[in-house]
């Protein structure tokens, strides 16, 4: 199967997203336009406590118009590895700084439209460190059980990286 | 917490994609822009044989230059239900049919942007039906076990509703 790749433009670029179109010659022959997006690649952390809680952020997502509560997350800062991205957003949303850190998932967030991926850390021996918002980021800390979070899943809508965090924790801690 | 949508703007939109940027007042009263994405709703289907394997899709992805192996997934025709949707794909992509289709997993693409939704469906009891696939998709049909696919991810960089699909199966086939 050859895809060959014949020019591309740039549409659409602000400092979180870039959309591109490209030009592609497809393995029939047959020349198309499709449409892509690059984005950063971000981090996400199942912060696990001592009393097996997780540490999940509680937040207003004007992109669906509601609070959703999450695992800790953000994006990578330019020049920035994923490890450190996770330490730094998990320090800064939740207060807690993570003194294991271990990558669980890597993988494609888009695979159809976008190249960025997502790295997802288990932590655990967690400390207290210093929690530093973004002017722009409004969230609250939730510590909740498993059982807890089961009982949250029945009634709210989550998220991707959450929920196979959930999954991950479920399965670590033996649920 | 109040967020208030002062206004907004669509900056780019294909048959795919929009990109929106709103005008945000935050609880702080700062007045921020921010950019949102639209994109349809997405299916991804679990498809497993009587012999225990799971039927995936070997593509070629130009977004990330190389071949993926995923689960059976497509996008929403407008008007259509995810159910219908997740039949559909699979039926046309896999050319297998599903008498029994269960959702297991509905959630947000990337909450902080957009407020698409994936549906995932558990399938089992699958039977012949008729691959059509459309005129630009090229795929290969890979019919693999639990421990084919547990070395699989040893070696390739998968994406999120493939690994929470292959998670929920091996739940679900006690693995």
């Amino acid at each position: 199967m050859e895809f060959r790749e014949l020019g591309q433009k740039l549409l659409f670029k602000n400092n979180h997203i870039s959309v591109i179109t490209k030009k592609l010659q497809l393995p029939t022959h047959k020349i198309v336009d499709w449409t892509f997006l690059e984005r950063r690649d971000a981090v996400a952390v199942i912060a696990v406590l001592d009393n097996k809680k997780l540490v999940l952020v509680k937040q207003y997502r004007p992109a669906i118009g509601k609070c959703t509560i999450e695992i800790p997350a953000g994006v990578l800062e330019p020049g920035e590895v994923p490890i450190e991205a996770a330490k730094r957003e998990l320090e800064e949303e939740t207060g807690y700084r993570a003194v294991n850190l271990e990558k669980v998932y890597e993988y494609y967030m888009s695979p159809g439209v976008s190249e960025s991926k997502f790295y997802i850390y288990y932590a655990d021996k967690l400390e207290k460190g210093v929690q530093n918002l973004d002017e722009d980021e409004f969230v609250e800390i939730k510590e909740l059980s498993l059982e807890e979070i089961e009982l949250l899943e029945k009634y709210l809508t989550l998220d991707g990286k959450t929920i196979l965090g959930i999954e991950y924790a479920k399965k670590k801690l033996g649920k």
